[in-house]
Parts: C-alpha cells; sequence; structure tokens
C-alpha cells in the first residue's frame, strides 16, 4: 500500500502495511527537521540532570509524528518519550501502540555530533509488529518487520553470530546519570568486559543506533541498563528479524539454574 | 594547481599545493578501495595481539599511497602504520615527509563498523603543512593547511571553544591493549572524567575520526594515551586550523609549575 493510502481496504503487504508505511514517511519528514535544526543555533533547556538535555526539536518532532499518526489512526495508543517526561503514563495496552523517541541520542544532537536517529516502534496485542529507525545525518533507515525481516536501505540485515568475546566488538552506552552508584556500575561492567578481552568497545551517544549496528553484524553485543521502551521497542524488531536477541538479564537471571546466579 | 600536475612551475595556492591536490585525490581513491572491500569478505591476520588487526586493505591501500606518491615526489620521505609495523624506522628529518594511516579504525574495518578513514599528514622542516583525512562510510573529507583554514567537504570547521567539563563531549579510544596497567589508566581515566561530570563520553574507535569531531564542534576534548604520529599527524593541522590546541600533556607537566604537577 502506498503511504497516500489509495488502497486501505485491501493492504498488499500485511494488516498493518498503511501504518508501516505511514511509520517511514514520518521518519524520514522528522529526519529532514532534525538535519535542519542541526546547521541552526543550538538553544537547549535542561531536564532532570546537566548531562540529559531536551531540545525544541526533539517536541517539535514528537508533535509532528504524533499529531500526523493520531489524524489518520485516531484510535492508536501512544508511548513516547518527550510526552512521558511531561507526565504522561506508559501503559501498553492490547491497542495498537505506537512506541516513539522522536531524537535518540539527544545529548549528541545538542553537540551536534552525527549520531541521532528517530524511532518508531509499533504493538498490537502487545507484541511489536514493526519498527523505524532513521539514522539522520547518514541517511540510512532502518526497518523490521514481524515475519518479514529487517532491512537498511533496501539491504538485508543479519547479526553476526560471534559468540566469543574476544572477538567481539561490543557496544554500550554511560548515560545521562552520573551519581556514583550508576558509575560505579558503568565502570565495574567496563572492567569486567576489558578483562576478558572483547576485541572492542565503542560507545556512540545513541542506544537505537547501537542496537541497529548490532543487526547489521557491525557489532556482536550491546548492554545498557536503564533503558526506557521507547529505546528498545523499534530496535527489538529489526534485532530479532536480524536473527538476534534482545533480552532481560535481569529477569533471565530470576528464571536460571540457581548456579548461574552471582550472590 | 590541479593533481594533473599542468602548472608545476608557479603554484597557485602555495609551495605545496600539488602534493596536498596528490593528498586528497589518493585519500579519495583509497577509500573508494576501503568501501569496496567493506562490502566483501572479512580475512585477517593477527597483529601484536588479538584485539590489533591488520588487514589485507591496509597493506593494499598503504602501498597504494606511497608507491604514487614516490613515483610523484621521489625525493619525498614516508612515515606509515603498516611500513613501520614490518620495520622501517620512524625518523622526520626536515626533507618533506609524508605521514600515512592507510586505515585508521582497524577493528572497526575488521567488524564493518562504518567508522574508519584514510589519513595523509605532510610536514616540511619538521613542521606540518596539511592534513587530509577521508571518512570513507560517510564520505567526508577534512583537510586542514598550515594557515589557510580546516574544512569538510568545503564548509570551514571551528573548535567548540567550550571549556566547562560539565557541558563537554569528551572523546578517548581503549585501543588495543588488554594489560592490566593499560586497562587500569583507561578506567581510572574514564572515573575521574565520570566524576568531573562530563556531560558525554563517546568511543568510536578511530582517533583520527574522533579529533575531526573535535575540529567540527561536534566533541570538544579528546585525550588518549599511546597514539602513534600517524594517528595524529593530519589531524593535529586540521585541529589547530580550525581553532585548537594538540598536545603531548606528559611534555607539558614537565614545564608546569610544581604545583600543578600530581605526586
Amino acid at each position: 500500500m502506498k503511504p497516500s493510502g489509495e488502497d486501505e481496504a485491501a493492504p498488499a503487504g500485511g494488516p498493518w502495511e498503511e501504518c508501516f508505511e505511514a511509520a517511514v514517511q514520518l521518519a524520514l519528514r522528522a529526519g529532514q527537521i532534525i538535519r535542519k535544526a542541526l546547521s541552526e543555533e543550538k538553544r537547549v533547556s535542561t531536564k532532570t540532570s546537566a548531562a540529559d538535555l531536551v531540545t525544541e526539536t526533539d517536541h517539535l518532532v514528537e508533535g509532528l509524528i504524533i499529531s500526523e499518526l493520531q489524524k489518520r489512526f485516531p484510535s492508536h495508543r501512544f508511548i513516547a518519550e518527550e510526552s512521558a517526561a511531561a507526565g504522561a503514563k506508559c501503559v501498553l495496552t492490547p491497542s495498537p501502540t505506537w512506541i516513539v523517541d522522536p531524537i535518540d541520542g539527544t545529548c549528541n544532537f545538542v553537540h551536534r555530533f552525527p549520531t541521532v536517529a528517530v524511532s518508531i516502534g509499533f504493538a498490537v496485542d502487545q507484541e511489536l509488529e514493526f519498527g523505524v529507525i532513521y539514522h539522520c545525518t547518514e541517511e540510512r533507515l532502518y526497518t523490521g518487520r514481524r515475519g518479514r525481516g529487517a532491512f537498511c536501505n533496501g539491504q538485508r540485515l543479519r547479526v553476526s553470530g560471534e559468540t566469543d568475546i574476544s572477538k567481539a566488538l561490543v557496544l554500550t552506552e554511560i548515560g545521562p546519570k552520573r551519581d556514583p552508584a550508576t558509575l560505579k556500575l558503568f565502570l565495574s561492567n567496563m572492567e569486567r568486559l576489558l578483562h576478558a578481552k572483547a576485541h572492542g568497545v565503542r560507545v556512540i551517544g545513541s542506544s537505537t543506533l547501537a542496537l541497529c549496528h548490532l543487526a547489521s553484524g557491525a557489532a556482536d553485543a550491546y548492554y545498557q541498563f536503564g533503558l526506557h521502551c521507547w529505546d528498545l521497542a523499534a530496535a527489538t524488531v529489526i534485532i530479532r528479524e536480524a536473527g538476534g536477541i534482545v533480552m532481560d538479564t535481569s529477569e533471565w537471571l530470576l528464571r536460571a539454574p540457581e548456579k548461574w546466579r552471582r550472590s
């Protein structure tokens, strides 16, 4: 189905084709706005900490994406970063739900460090149906649809399959928090990873794009604590469809045999 | 002067214009080879450690750059990463000297992590005259010429001027070494940086491109221990011409007042 919606009665590409096409078009439009903003002056206001910034563009892009989707799909629900920061509840019901991060890599955006993405995920019956991620400055469009593969600019994505840490490029993020407990956790994980002789460790400032690198096989693993659902929703479909696994290690540990758990 | 050299008698753009143009053309040609290799199979052989890989493309690109430059400028000298690894001496004499890193970000290259650059610096009388760095996958050409500014794809570069660490995006690299002393130094520096509440820290796997981000104002500082001259030569001209400073902190400390030195 075309994004103009001329064939609404019988979508050729599955029940959520129109939604998917809308997500692609909006991600590209949002990317244009972000690229333009990156070439203009920076004006920022602080959020929860000095290291967590929110910008006018963040609000503008989220407003655009949600208002356009609401017009086309009035019964759908939304979970989005800026709305959540403003107090909106994050509830995933069985209704079709859009999970939106208007600018993933806000700190990068503020510095004009060219690693910034729009992330749009879509879930129905509490199951992720598709994800669309647009790397704004490099103009790379990552998409994944449940059961239909993951792609970057039309090219099929596959995870590397590497399981030997000494041959692995591992991605992580520091995040905006600078309290002693967060830093201790970050540093001790980094220490363990390096002592395990990880081939390389990268920190690029966008969890969404880090996960896209994973899906493309350019990196082998990613770990992070404190991610929100909008950081993960779209990327989760893309990684799964590229043959990878997304998991919550704390949940996994609860189900793991006693001997695997650390005291 | 054109790279074809039809006006060798009176270079319009300064005494090293022909050399500069040759560097630009070779960086672009090398970039094409690297992009092509990134789309093919990986074949690697280990160098000094499991985390330090050298590839066929590294040798191929260095061979191309040096042989072409030797043909055009037979009296010039060379310092280059792969030749040095093979035992060639790194001596900077007053003669015109090319300082070449054929693939900066070798570990990224091996993983096809798209942050890989060609770096060509040029020094005369032991002073850097120009630097050319080509970000192969994003097709960004960074250039700097002494006294004539720094540019990326024709756009003038300026460093950010930020001096407050809590507002700074800081870049660093882990490098390939995994011995306890190297890891301890890396982790203790990272810890101090985060406790000083650096706004963000990024690790992208290419010192050359990290320095280009600095020149463009997308990042505010970069530190690293154990860099080689080919990691720095081209980038140093670009950073200086963008208004930034490159310094060896150990040398600086020797000249610093006693009270600034750490025991």
